[in-house]
């Protein structure tokens, strides 16, 4: 039985047309994920699906809890195969969760399967794809060569040596990969032993003394300019919320010498402490031209017993309820006074704030860059049909959607492709609904172009990081 | 002219034949509703149209008030027949509003009226009513009978004797029908003159002495043996959101024994002791496998000039606007920590809330009860289409809409029986349309038999309450 | 290419059928707007379309902005035609925003023009245009001769003389025209220098004396007396949320003697100062059966950057995330006790609040009124199709569609009244796909009558303010 048919979302035939002719073809500029350097660089091969699906992806590991599944073959001592077995038993009843839609468009685009994947298939591909991943194809660079990946932005601490980026790109391959610079550990001065564990760390990568605060700013500046110099020029930060309190130059330099003397923060200080930090890397990201990207309002590590047990990042996280607007409106505004707003995404995870998150963007669009503030792509839990439409008819009806710089995986694993496929077919379908309804004109040559602006195009313009596919 | 027609609510062919093989036939498990067990137990019998439709019905009486009918025709003392009469006057302005399709729905399933309900209508309709009332097929049991209910879970103070329930365990009836343990007057400590009353109740039905907090607890817990003895399975909370600050058993203590010699406690102290009293009713649910109910976000008596003349559940509810998640993590968090977290449904009012509260319960999905961390049905004023949908689609986006315990009707009336169609159409019609659209699989194997756990074997699995009904 | 076809947003022959027979006829009650009284009084004709349609809408600006476009075209010096180009060439990017919609809704109604606007035919559309514009039937007056408007409510400040009233009531015209009373600027006691400047026009227009507080009460009153005699049914307030504490007489009388003498009133005295002439406010619209306007929930002037250098209203607000409905209980609630409740329109500004502001104004309705606590009309950022989807679902879920008193402009321009063609294509578009999908009844009599109810006919008997256009 065939369920990703060649219209799979596509509803009608002006939708078919868009997806088909203007969107299906393009490259991927995959601008924010959290890919392993290290992988692209050493063209990683998996050996089974366990390894290249399961490992690490707690959006299945949530679904598996959730359907009674042991954590034995979750994160567990179970054997792959088992693990595999686990999974295949819990999709039939992910029905109608994106997971659904996720795994049988991944067996297809990657192995070649219709097959559903349940208990009684789940042996017969687990064999089918254990050979295939033998075959380059199925290598990383085989992957990214497939699904014409143009370029990929990782996540990195700046005290990561970036060498694997540099090993990338003199590997050969087409797409271009570049850092981005995520200092979320130069605002965590609550505790400070590891926050001086991290200084540390960035003394050595810096080669600069840290010991002050000035030193600690000259070497983070260092590290933001040796991104650049790889090519980045895209800065990411999660937050609970914006960080925007007056906090002068000596006052955090203060609460940061106090913590490099060993005492933690207390709250106060630290949200002092980060709308320094915040507004200070607003002011780096705009003297370069860079993109910001701000995701906000997570609620991690909700469950104590098994983060105790399994750490962070282990499918026990949330959408958190915290005031948006009033945060980010003053560290818009901070930065936008000394005309030092940088241009910004802000990727909003909980809907009920996607209108007044988008309309308080729509107050600093300043008429130089188009589309300058960007309400990013729906995020996490919302990056699935009917979140993507949340965010796809805020912005249409709040904003330009034209100017829109589309997708991206925000993934850890090299299955992840096939969200971008996901999206432009949502994206076709939502614009050839409108055309074939009388919404929208019925201009193949003015709706295909906005197409292909928001599948590839915007992006390419928008982040000024050269791309490295040609056709 | 038919309204309610066969396929009624159904817009493609899939959808019509899930409901129609898979939906319809199945019996009712009514896990929570608010019916009189007296009246289960005595087999009522309805006069007419005003005492089985209208008394006791606030859904009704604001739609009423809304379309300018006097206070006389809604709770005062103007005759039967006006009440009715005046409802059927506003039934036409209630187009659009969920009580539209009720209306008629009851009408035509138990009396077989197609016609619609308007002034010109209400004579001839009331006649037929009243005189198809006093068939045995009408009385409560012949209801039940007729409806395939299978299982009642009434909603029932601990001080309750239970006296009716045994009665009716004795009536012969098909049915069985359960108490449910609801102790929201065990909370109440701010006032001490309504607590103490209850302490003494308490201390009738339980025969343990309550003149301390420990005896209290232990009548409590006799209470709770008891509705488990009846076949129980099942407690119910009603908050305006959680409660989970810490507070030792000796401060509640000292807080219940300051109210048993007259003190109200004070804001701070009543959740102190509301969060001891919750965690411990939490454990016992653990303790014994119930399942617990916990109803949160309603603003009630919003009216105090409405409250004052005619009390309270007479209409003047509304939706509240409450911080839920932090206080919904530390109480599923305090009780998890020590493995005693109870399978749980959250009832959220506040669609706002929707996302965030069911990524929440998908934190404490422990793996092992299949959907143990339930995203209850729409509740109250989203207990129609559009609440129902935005219910579904966020469980299935976010959990496991297979696991899904489905639709109760949370009602005080013997003429909701129809919600359960009603529901059942609407998922019918969700899948149905899916399935059409290539967003599901066309396999009905597959699709029909979530359609069947989902209105039924789901819930007679997860609640391990024996049903009655025998087809 | 016709865009703006005849059923424009209707999607089926029910839908059509609606709008062509009961809703496209209907006159214009346009009972809230921001029009300039002189230019109603004066008859004004404009020039060319940059004057008619770009000078002042913040709207068409934000849009811009968002493009890319330089401020020197939004409200800087350029020429009128380089103003209008730079709008021409952003409109293709807008599609799927309202404006897209509107623009070309606008472009037809006015001026008969079925091109698309965009760089190439910017020219050709200014040109033809300037020329219709010297046309008498686009003068203001030809405008509201043309759509049948039949009533306008302004919104007016106190201290307006109504002059420009008194000379548009004798000018002949079909419509009329009155005032709506906004006294916002008499809460606005923190700034004591403008609130002093205010009051004195209030004593200069009232011929009050104003230097004890019971004079400007008696001031205000008297304004709002002559509003009333000059056909103000109507008054309206902008406000971030209701204010409801408790303030005595004597403590607004103190509070209001120091302000006179110069102190500005602290953030809580202009709390208690608000509330206090809230409650009075109420009183007095209560007394004469007016309507009272709430528009919550807006943030204003959000980059200061920008609000320096333009001003207010110039496309620099959004959304707010503010506590609502606790402040709307409380003062719903505390003019309700005395029976003193006026009809009361609340438009909501952030649509997360929808369901709680619809169930808490159901609290309110008293039986003595139809459709009395009113959910205002999609306002603003709302003013959309997917925002008034939202207002029309929420009201007719938790209250009564059919008593809805619909659509207003609340615009500055003479080019909007094709949002009320709008609003009626979309109510008739969800209307008719009810009927076709059996969730309404087949009956276009019954349908029908409430489309012209919700169009005109409500209004009309809602307001009680008499309309002036004759068929």
């Amino acid at each position: 039985m065939t369920f990703i048919e060649d219209d799979f979302l596509l509803q009608n035939e002006a939708a078919c047309r868009l997806y088909h002719e203007y969107a299906r073809h393009q490259p991927i500029y995959d601008y924010h994920c959290h890919l392993p350097p290290k992988d692209l660089a050493e063209n990683r091969r998996f050996s089974n699906l366990s390894e290249i699906w399961l490992e690490g992806d707690h959006y299945k590991w949530r679904a598996m809890r959730a359907n009674g599944v042991s954590e034995e073959y979750i994160t567990g001592p179970a054997e792959p195969y088992d693990k595999f077995l686990a999974w295949a038993k819990t999709v039939p009843a992910t029905l109608r969760n994106p997971l659904y839609h996720w795994t049988h468009l991944e067996l297809k685009r990657y192995f070649g399967i219709d097959e559903l994947l349940n208990e009684e298939s789940a042996r017969e591909i687990w064999d089918a794809c254990e050979s295939l991943l033998k075959q380059d194809s199925l290598s990383v660079h085989g992957i990214l060569k497939s699904f014409k990946v143009s370029l990929i932005g990782t996540t990195d601490d700046p005290t990561e040596s970036l060498e694997y980026h540099t090993r990338i790109s003199e590997s050969g391959i087409d797409a271009k990969v570049y850092p981005a610079f995520r200092p979320d550990a130069a605002l965590k001065i609550e505790n400070a032993s590891t926050f001086n564990t991290w200084a540390h760390a960035l003394e050595e990568v810096s080669e600069e003394d840290c010991s002050s605060f000035e030193g600690f700013l000259l070497a983070l500046e260092k590290r933001h300019d040796y991104f650049h110099k790889l090519g980045s020029r895209l800065s990411d930060h999660g937050l609970d919320s914006c960080f925007a309190i007056p906090c002068s130059r000596s006052e955090a330099a203060n609460i940061y010498d106090r913590a490099r003397s060993g005492h933690n923060a207390s709250r106060a200080e630290f949200e002092a402490f980060a709308s320094f930090m915040m507004i200070l890397f607003g002011k780096l990201d705009a003297a370069k031209g860079w993109v910001k990207q701000l995701h906000l309002g997570a609620l991690r590590n909700a469950n104590a017993r098994m983060y105790n047990r399994l750490g962070a990042d282990t499918g026990f996280d949330s959408i958190a309820e915290l005031d948006q607007i009033e945060p980010l409106r003053r560290y818009f505004d901070a930065l936008d006074e000394s005309n030092e707003l940088p241009k910004t995404i802000v990727y909003n995870l909980n809907p009920k704030d996607n209108y007044a998150v988008a309309t308080m963007l729509g107050n600093f669009q300043d008429g130089r860059v188009p589309g300058k503030m960007q309400f990013g792509s729906g995020w996490w839990f919302l990056d699935q049909i009917e979140g993507m439409n949340w965010q796809i008819n805020t912005l249409s009806n709040l904003g330009l959607l034209s100017r829109f710089v589309g997708m991206l995986t925000d993934s850890r694993s090299f299955m992840s492709y096939p969200r971008h496929e996901y999206f432009r077919r949502l994206l076709c379908n939502i614009l050839g609904v409108d055309m074939e309804s009388g919404f929208l004109p019925r201009d193949f040559d003015l709706i295909g172009s906005m197409v292909e602006d928001i599948c590839y195009k915007n992006a390419v313009q928008y982040f000024g990081m050269a791309a490295g596919y040609v056709e």
